[in-house]
């Protein structure tokens, strides 16, 4: 399928219309979701309405935005005015609906975007598979017996199978990362507190970032400035810089200094998952390593703080109806509530220690390639994996590579590696704090290449 | 005893040499101290050397410094150059000497004063009561029987029996304000942030602050400006605004709004604690009475807090040696390691919120008097006390009123009210943050109409 800037400026030429546009994006849910399970709604009403508004502003020569007629979908965390903001869970499907969009929401409206739907999850985005025991399985489009990866599965799956060419979820640990990779798409994770959370279902405050996934550089880079700047109704994402110029792509990346992380990147990983990286560093002519110090800390760190605080967000339920869970969130939950408060105290040290220790490591690149995870998508309900010699659970290491990058807020583009007669894989283009145009920049000469694609 | 202002002022004179003045302090230390148990160690040698410096100094015409041959002494979790920083434990009597004084030593000194001595404390600052099991209980000068308080037990007594006219403590939940109280002097601890740490044993680094001990407002004030200003060895203390000026005692306050905290700093309180502050307020004609919300909420999380940062300072020696903290100390850092993460997260967030409350109670507002702790000494090794018709700890629960005040680091000066043939007890004059300034005011009408003094 094309990718949204594409299809806006096919609908801006008048080749097609918004709503010929929309109908044939609700016409491929209809046809394929009942076996993706990608969508837990879909908003077939507003967004024929939507669409049919933004054929009339064309058509009245009105300057419809950057993605004008372009459907789209959000992971069910997102607050979209009068649908209940699910997040994964039974209980939250006893609350109101939501009165207004979240931020993110309202600004690709704005933009013209027609959205069509919300999209299946972990429950609370505690997960790396969207096996969910509410709302049914994600299915993988590339083998409907593998999982899409979480949490923000429906999100990855419903653009790798084409029936949307753009959709936001969320990033914790990996949340955006893990389903882009297992499902062979763009996910991107700008920088901590660079994209307003406003009307976002919370997991881990300190870590929770939003983002996109789409089928091209462009549409990337495009959303991205589409959605960052400051906003009001987030006090995190009001006190970074904003107003970032989006890079123009294409340019010399000559003096970039890019390099593959080694030691605890190369370690966990499959043969497999070491060759996508390395295709990546042949393309780029990248043969220097660079090392992330104490990244096994960082990974240790991240989970005592994300599993207490999204205990904590969630203790009075946990106390009050523990069996309306999914299991499996439940039990990593409760976990999180036995933590001990100086094990917490310990991490958030730690956590300076490690940012400090990073911050010199950009001083000498500007470009890190690692795996995004460390196998291809597993089966639907696998348990294990073998990893370095080890049997390990899936479910938690399918982060091993996302969560010392999250863990100090760095911006991660995953980018999507088709391998032929076989399952797609994702490698990390990590850079320093609001150096997004950096990784926007690599990955467009990447793509140009032929090295990375949705396929 | 004269105070330190005074001292200075007749050595400046040439009334008595700083000489004199120090082996008049060293006497009366020798004399006394073996009772009194405040001093851990006496720096004679120093001391004696530094004051005939002074004198020379003062003999050369050159300017001798504010508190030119002043003697005082620090709670020994003060780095002093040669001296090992105990911070009341037997432990770190195995470290080796500090090699620099800290920052608050280094000021005082550099204005002039002769430091005689270092003074007992609980072990770790973790107490109300100065019972340490390694280094013996500092006494109460007003009744050996009775205890002086703690943290800062050795600070306060050394004072009020007159060993020496100034001497500096530390107050995390009210080390500072319950010796003061419980001793009749006054102990100040300024807004957190205000006056440098570096060079002081921390406790729970988000609620230390240091502070003094005196005999009069003027030498508080005095002592304060000293203290005050940036430090590039303390990261906290650098972010504050600075270089307040001293502000000209004995103003006009009819401007000052002044209220009584009512609610839960009455409740608690036995007759004569309230007795205290209404003989302040009827000075001042302050008829009016504010209510600090949730205040026991604050006093909660403050401990929740306290535990839990000071349980994971201590982690290592924890589990290493056991056996070799104080008994009293060792239990509450067990149970504060023990401490579930969430409740720590759930107490910082409330802190956030009660923050914002006092925040906007002292829109109405510019000073709030309230007890300093609920009752006057007790004896030495009195396990409870009768509050509210509940027979109750004793060593907890002498920070009730202290605890929900420095939980946010307002500022806050505790006044001695000297009552006759009766033990003394304090008065907490609070402030919004960085507003020590009318605090002193309000402070010295008080003194100069005599109704609170050190005897």
């Amino acid at each position: 399928m094309n990718d949204a800037v594409s299809i806006a400026k096919a609908i801006r030429k008048g080749e097609v219309t918004a709503l010929e546009v929309t109908q044939a994006a609700l016409a491929r849910i209809a046809a394929q979701d009942a076996e993706l399970n990608c969508f837990t709604a879909v908003t077939e009403e507003t967004a024929l309405a939507d669409a049919a508004r933004i054929d009339r502003e064309i058509a009245a020569g009105n300057e419809p935005g950057l993605l004008a007629g372009v459907p789209f979908a959000v992971k069910n965390l997102f607050d979209v005015a009068g649908l209940t903001t699910l997040a994964g869970a039974k209980i939250n499907a006893e609350n109101p609906p939501a009165s207004a969009d979240a931020t993110a929401v309202a600004k690709l409206k704005q933009a013209g975007a027609v959205l069509v739907g919300t999209l299946n999850m972990d429950e609370y985005a505690y997960g790396f598979v969207t096996e969910n025991s509410h709302y049914g399985v994600t299915r993988n489009p590339h083998d409907l017996q593998l999982v899409a990866g979480g949490s923000s599965g429906g999100s990855a799956a419903a653009v790798a199978a084409g029936l949307v060419p753009l959709t936001l979820g969320s990033d914790t640990n990996g949340s955006i990362r893990v389903p882009a990779a297992l499902c062979g798409v763009y996910g991107f994770k700008p920088t901590y507190g660079r994209l307003s959370r406003a009307g976002v279902a919370l997991f881990s405050s300190s870590f929770d970032h939003i983002g996109p996934f789409a089928r091209s550089v462009a549409d990337i880079a495009t959303i991205f400035d589409i959605l960052q700047g400051e906003d009001d109704r987030d006090p995190i994402c009001t006190k970074r810089p904003v107003n970032l110029t989006l890079p123009q792509l294409h340019q010399d990346i000559s003096h970039i200094r890019i390099a593959v992380a080694d030691d605890y990147f190369q370690k966990g990983a499959t043969l497999e998952a070491l060759a996508a990286v390395q295709q990546v560093a042949d393309a780029l002519n990248v043969t220097n390593y660079v090392t992330l110090p104490e990244a096994h800390r960082a990974r240790a760190a991240a989970f005592v703080i994300t599993a207490s605080e999204g205990a904590n967000l969630h203790l009075d339920k946990l106390r009050t109806r523990p069996q309306d869970f999914d299991p499996a969130t439940r039990d990593r939950f409760l976990a999180g509530a036995l933590i001990p408060s100086s094990w917490y105290i310990q991490a958030q040290r730690f956590r300076r220690w490690y940012r400090d220790r990073i911050s010199e490591v950009f001083q000498n690149v500007d470009i890190i390639l690692a795996p995004t995870t460390p196998i291809p998508a597993p089966l639907i309900g696998q348990q294990t994996m073998i990893l370095d010699g080890e049997e390990i659970l899936v479910r938690p290491h399918l982060g091993l590579f996302t969560q010392p990058l999250s863990f100090i807020g760095l911006p991660v583009l995953s980018l999507p590696i088709q391998r032929p007669n076989n399952l797609p894989l994702g490698v990390q283009l990590i850079a320093a704090p609001y150096n997004e145009a950096l990784i926007l920049q690599v990955a467009a000469i990447l793509e140009a290449k032929g090295v990375v694609s949705c396929g």
